[in-house]
């Protein structure tokens, strides 16, 4: 199997980024390696060990996705062997003489820390306190407030936005304690209306996650996953939610759709 | 202001982060906008008026970022105005040559669902249980226990963990319940003394942050943050728990130092 490095003298997340990006279009298995903070001569000389020792062992050249700032370093590793890929080095210079400034390359400054530091650090806390209907109080403040059944992925999701975006997300369940037949906006939730986005998945799927945590319950059985799904979206429609069949989606995608559809501020890019 | 365009026909979370990249080596103030999923004739023509708005606008060429596996939305894309870059045709080319591969572009594939999805929900779920000493109990199944003083980023980075890379991260706090001038560790961790990893930060920092939580009081007084540090830090060089000085790094920095030097296993790549 090939291997792939990802090294940088930053954290590689850019590195990770632009490799999975472009291997993912191809078929093959692939060994991946990240190297971050390859930051001085000692470290680069041994990851140019790593390389050519992966070399040896594949009998195939690793292919090598790098940012580096620091050019000696960078010299330094992709005269090592394996096949390098350089997209820093690709668009730097054209962007310059479109932007008409040039580069000023410093390190961590991608994924380095942001004066907007503390907002999302705010928005982690807020979304911690309000996770699964825990708290009420402070719901004007939410940026979102996510509304679903039992296990359709409210804190994944939550958590997702208040980490990567500074959003502040609330969520709040849809539970069996309200008699599911005539289901209403919970009253805590009504002046917030605005902000409310739903979630729902396809009931195989429910049926499988909730089966993990209590099987052969009535909560996992097929048939009530079946009903509260139809009841919980009968409920976005007659109350104009806007919401998302989340079933063949990740994390990042759920969040990248939510997003789109509510045009709601991120507090960081 | 110049507005750069992050636009693909999946979450856009790729074309992000290629942008991103380029663009923080450049000292200058962009509008950022992300248009994800633009998988029709008809989405690519709104965005097509928006690139063109935009030039209007700003009166320069916006900057368009862009991961299209749809051949025709990217030509429809790229001519309508602004500057293209588009890193997946300078690439997949030479890649597909070292391969001895034809590229097999599928939307979705690179932050799609993965089959390893339940263990992300599962290391999330772990997490939030096991924050801020919650839960003792499963302290075994942890990948990682994060310990140090209130407020030096435990949850944050925990959690960052977890949904980046699906790692089971535990957090433990060390507390003035403890008499900190005997400090030692906590009879819990002390059979996980290998899975530990300790965080710190300047006092100047950590007092900022807790004057934010408790203005004016003893938990805030830059004295304690100095001694609880101070404290804190011996414990660690004493019982030999690796650490990282968190003060000037991001949550992503720091899960990047802790994963280079503890080589966890990461679940998600």
């Amino acid at each position: 199997m090939r291997t792939a490095f990802y090294i940088s003298d930053g954290t590689a997340l850019t590195a990770e980024a632009f490799g999975h990006a472009l291997l993912s279009m191809f078929p093959i298995a692939v060994e991946h390696k990240t190297l971050p903070f390859i930051d001085s001569e000692e470290k680069a000389q041994r990851v140019c060990r790593l390389i050519q020792q992966a070399q040896a062992e594949d009998g195939e050249a690793p292919l090598i996705f790098h940012t580096f700032v620091n050019t000696e370093l960078k010299q330094k590793i992709t005269s090592c062997g394996g096949v390098s890929y350089d997209f820093l080095d690709k668009f730097v210079g054209p962007l310059a003489a479109e932007l008409g400034v040039e580069a000023q390359p410093k390190t961590h400054r991608t994924h380095g820390i942001h004066q907007d530091y503390s907002f999302r650090i705010d928005a982690i806390n807020y979304t911690l306190d309000h996770d699964d209907g825990k708290k009420l109080n402070k719901l004007s403040e939410a940026d979102i407030i996510l509304i679903g059944v039992s296990r359709t992925g409210k804190t994944p999701t939550s958590l997702y936005l208040a980490l990567q975006y500074g959003i502040k997300a609330a969520n709040y369940p849809i539970t069996d304690d309200d008699d599911f037949e005539s289901l209403r906006l919970p009253a805590a939730l009504k002046p917030h209306r605005h902000k409310l986005f739903g979630l729902t998945l396809e009931p195989d799927r429910l049926h499988e996650i909730r089966s993990k945590r209590r099987e052969g319950s009535r909560y996992a059985s097929l048939q009530q996953c079946r009903f509260e799904l139809a009841e919980v979206e009968k409920l976005y429609r007659r109350e104009a939610v806007p919401f998302i069949d989340s079933t063949r989606f990740s994390v990042e995608e759920i969040a990248a759709k939510i997003l789109a559809e509510t045009n709601l501020k991120r507090h960081r890019y």
